[in-house]
């Protein structure tokens, strides 16, 4: 072993021993008769000092070094002059008598601190600089513990990780497919797995009764931020369930996770139908650290001679309370925040409810005091609170909502990373309508049942859009971190399915045979869920982004930078392949 | 929830409780008056009893029920008449007052019994329905326990478990990779990893100074028996380490497994140098449940006018305890064993020590009972034994003679696949020569670092095969578990490896180069290891192969017969991805 101790554990108590460091050196700073390092490891930061007057010889050989060699050093852990509380190791340093140069570096591209002077790009095409960071290195050691924790209770509770393969069939429902092309079965490609969706359903007819697999899953989409082609699940299926049992299950597994990561208890976790979570907050993963809830006023303000709100399906609106003080430069920004592209509304109407109780709107002309002061009633406002109306389709108007709501929410500070609202959304269509293609998709997966009570629906085509799902959402914090279904066990269920998002009976046996095989030797009632394991690590880390939650990501084309994959291969491999590139 | 309790946990202390199961139905017996049926879940198989004089209506549907069909029964715990000591429920039995059918099933195509009735590539292409068979599903809980416990010990060793990519950069070096078209990077490849070898060494550079993950690995090969396309690996690297450091951390880890799996305690594993396990074994993964080493035997039987021996570079051979009695037919049984091509012997000479002190050998012609005794002492061996001897060019033999010893090892039931021999192979030669390409290959990977003081000897071509390696192979029962080596960690001696390995500067940077560029920031000594997950599996399984503890393995052509993996794609998807199939 090179060393006695890292650098992240001595401290007062080890004051007198003579122990043995490796590590990087994270700065050095000369003071002429004293020359002080600061070596990092893993563990942490000890601090080295070299006296000019002891051992010239030793203190001109440290001046000598540069940022990030390693070095290993052997001394006396003394008691510090002046401490550092900052630091666990803060109340001593290490006098040194012997110093070993492991190995140099170059002068790093960017400077290993929490706040880094290193570019996007830059850091990538150094992931591995860049992973010496505190920031990087605690999002992977976050990452570690959450999945020794998902492990351990699931294991607790009898599931089983079961692996899955990752050189599957292609099947072209879904998102597409990364392939493989086999070398042995010439003309023939494997698939990566999009999820381990079917094999885990597959080891339900196997009779395993609860499997899970922390799994590697892949999806060759165009990249939109934050997506990644490779990612991965906490994948989940239990035989013998009802969507209460599952959504007790999993609740379980979160409140797990928040009281050992975060010391956070929670009560039985808010439920909220897809419906009302639609015509609340104009949102499938709302966001609710905050209420601000979507407060819908066709009753009072139509008839006023505004037309814009006459002729909309739909007025609806949000109050931010305490916001009446804004300025005609705030309203503008919002107003344009809703015109913008992504957001799309035509815009914005404000009204705000005066500290000494008059009303002043951008529709004044229309509406009288009293007209407000009504409207301020449905919005259950107080004076100080603004109100902020949107019109138009319903569907659209709320999402549009949505995004100026977050965006109130932000402004008012009422979305702190370090706060936890999870939710369960349920009662999700089972089938959702695409205009450009005219037909029916499952909003979930083909597997998904519906409620028993939706079955009948199934044989009215004009009542398809209106069929729930016995499906499922956690969401927290405005992320769906996970989301699953009671799944369909019964094969003329599943051939009535498969009929009604499009399929003939020989394209859905060409693409799910062998599983539809498989379901006519006895499968058993099952249901699972999936967490996106990368998002549920950003959420517990306070972090945005899932980028900085992953060891080597790649960017926005799917491209590593740092190691230049992907890349053109030989001519020998592609005809090994019996491949051709075309141009 | 379906149930109340699982078919594998009900006992005399459960009886008068009202308990609903669930499960398949495993097998019915009618003796008129009362029907019974073993009722299967993972957990274990309880009886449920149907009375014609109670419930006759019951009764008959219970008649009526076919093998697999799932079946929900509620109904109250009573004591057997007739017990069943071989199950843990067998105390018991269930008085069923209610039975659902939830899902009928075809008759399967084989018996879901311990001993099935069905070939190997039905019970591949059913492989749900041969998951639900005893030692198939104990093999997949063993994994399980075997993941939890690698990851528990190796976590509790500081270990961090860091996802390293599954698309990476293509390298020729080594095996062959399986590549994976780019569709938004047209005419570019990612490969699947083989190892995360480069990704782990970075995380060491990355100063994450721990690092293990149970991974999936790839490689494209010919398959031979028992290797499947995709296998998954317990990867490690450790940084500021030796190798006794290395060895000490898994032999714990080793350990750790046998502990708690298998109720086992070892004092410190064995170690054998390479040099000496080829001497000894003729292998570099000696089965070390029973002795049988090699003697070599020169000096006392050349001269003696046998050509064979006199012009063999080597005569070495084993002494069998206790087989002088062998029969001609047993000897000729031997002799054709190690005559076969896959042996490759040219014949095999035996010594009988008898019992009464005399000798019996295949060459009376050229040894006297003096030259015959000499031999034996030099074996060591006693009246009874009998000597086996092989002569030719010394390392074709040594090989031939260790098939030779295990035949024989399997022949005495010296190979009890319960009883447990593991030990350390190192010292490993750093190259090895390659007759048809005419030059040096890595015996373990280009990173793996020479002995400091076999250094010297890279600057001598002529001594290249001499050059020892810091590598180590942990063995068990003949077979190779897990493998690593100190990493080079010095740019300088990478590029003379490179060198020595016949790359130029520019096609090792072309391969290596961001490995290359990362050694020049810092890199600490470093150094690995990776155990076959599989086959570790498979050991403690007690079971020769690995077949048995994948979930849904390949078949020897790559093919998963269940699903039809792999399969054409369609035209459309070729497209997207700019390549096409040469016929």
């Amino acid at each position: 072993m090179y060393r006695t101790n890292t650098c992240g554990e001595l401290n007062i108590s080890n004051v007198g021993q003579q122990v043995t460091l490796c590590g990087w050196l994270q700065r050095s700073r000369d003071l002429g008769g004293m020359t002080f390092i600061d070596l990092r490891d893993r563990y942490g930061i000890t601090q080295l000092a070299f006296n000019m007057e002891t051992d010239a010889t030793l203190c001109e050989q440290a001046r000598r070094l540069g940022r990030e060699y390693v070095l290993q050093v052997t001394g006396t852990v003394i008691e510090r002059s002046s401490k550092n509380a900052k630091i666990p190791t803060g109340e001593i340093e290490i006098q040194v008598s012997k110093l070993t140069v492991l190995n140099e570096s170059k002068v790093p591209p960017f400077t290993i601190e929490d706040q880094s002077d290193g570019g996007d790009d830059l850091r990538m095409k150094y992931r591995y600089l860049d992973i010496r960071r505190n920031p990087v290195k605690n999002n992977l050691i976050l990452r570690h513990q959450m999945a020794m924790l998902v492990r351990n209770y699931l294991s607790s509770q009898n599931f089983l990780e079961i692996e899955t393969p990752m050189l599957i069939k292609s099947t072209p429902e879904g998102a597409r497919d990364f392939v493989v092309p086999s070398r042995m079965n010439p003309g023939e490609f494997y698939a990566l797995p999009q999820s381990p969706q079917q094999y885990k359903q597959l080891l339900m007819v196997a009779g395993m009764d609860r499997y899970f697999q922390i799994v590697r899953c892949f999806r060759d989409e165009d990249l939109r931020a934050d997506r990644q082609p490779e990612f991965t699940q906490i994948d989940c299926e239990m035989s013998f369930v009802e969507q209460e049992d599952v959504l007790q299950m999993f609740e379980g597994l979160a409140k797990h996770l928040f009281k050992e990561m975060k010391g956070l208890e929670f009560g039985k976790f808010e439920r909220i139908s897809w419906h009302d979570a639609m015509r609340l907050y104009g949102s499938d993963k709302p966001d609710k650290r905050f209420g601000m809830e979507f407060v819908e006023v066709n009753d009072v303000v139509k008839g006023h001679g505004f037309g814009l709100f006459d002729n909309a399906p739909l007025v609806v609106g949000i109050c931010a309370a305490g916001c009446a003080e804004y300025t005609r430069k705030q309203l503008d920004e919002l107003t344009e925040f809703v015109k913008r592209p992504q957001v799309g509304a035509g815009g914005m109407v404000y009204v705000k409810y005066n500290a000494d109780g008059t009303f002043k709107s951008s529709v004044d002309k229309f509406y009288g005091q009293d007209d407000l002061k009504a409207l301020a009633d449905k919005f259950g406002a107080r004076p100080g609170d603004l109100m902020l109306l949107l019109c138009g389709e319903p569907m659209k108007t709320r999402v549009q909502l949505c995004a100026l709501r977050l965006e109130m929410g932000s402004r008012l500070g009422l979305r702190d990373p370090q706060k936890y609202a999870p939710l369960w959304v349920v009662d999700f269509p089972l089938l959702e309508w695409d205009d450009e293609t005219q037909r029916f998709y499952a909003m979930h997966h083909p597997f998904t049942a519906p409620k028993p009570e939706d079955e009948p629906l199934l044989d009215d085509p004009n009542r398809w859009g209106d069929i729930r799902a016995n499906a499922y959402d956690i969401v927290i914090n405005g992320v769906e971190v996970g989301g699953g279904s009671i799944r369909i066990h019964d094969r003329q269920l599943q051939n009535k399915m498969f009929h009604t998002l499009g399929f003939t009976d020989e394209s859905a046996y060409a693409q799910f045979g062998f599983l539809m095989d498989a379901f006519t030797y006895g499968a058993p009632p099952h249901a699972g869920l999936a967490f996106g394991f990368d998002r549920l690590c950003s959420i517990f880390g306070g972090v945005d982004s899932i980028r900085d939650f992953i060891a080597f990501p790649k960017n926005n084309s799917g491209r590593d930078v740092m190691s230049g994959s992907p890349s053109p291969i030989a001519k020998e491999q592609l005809e090994e392949l019996q491949i051709a590139i075309k141009s």
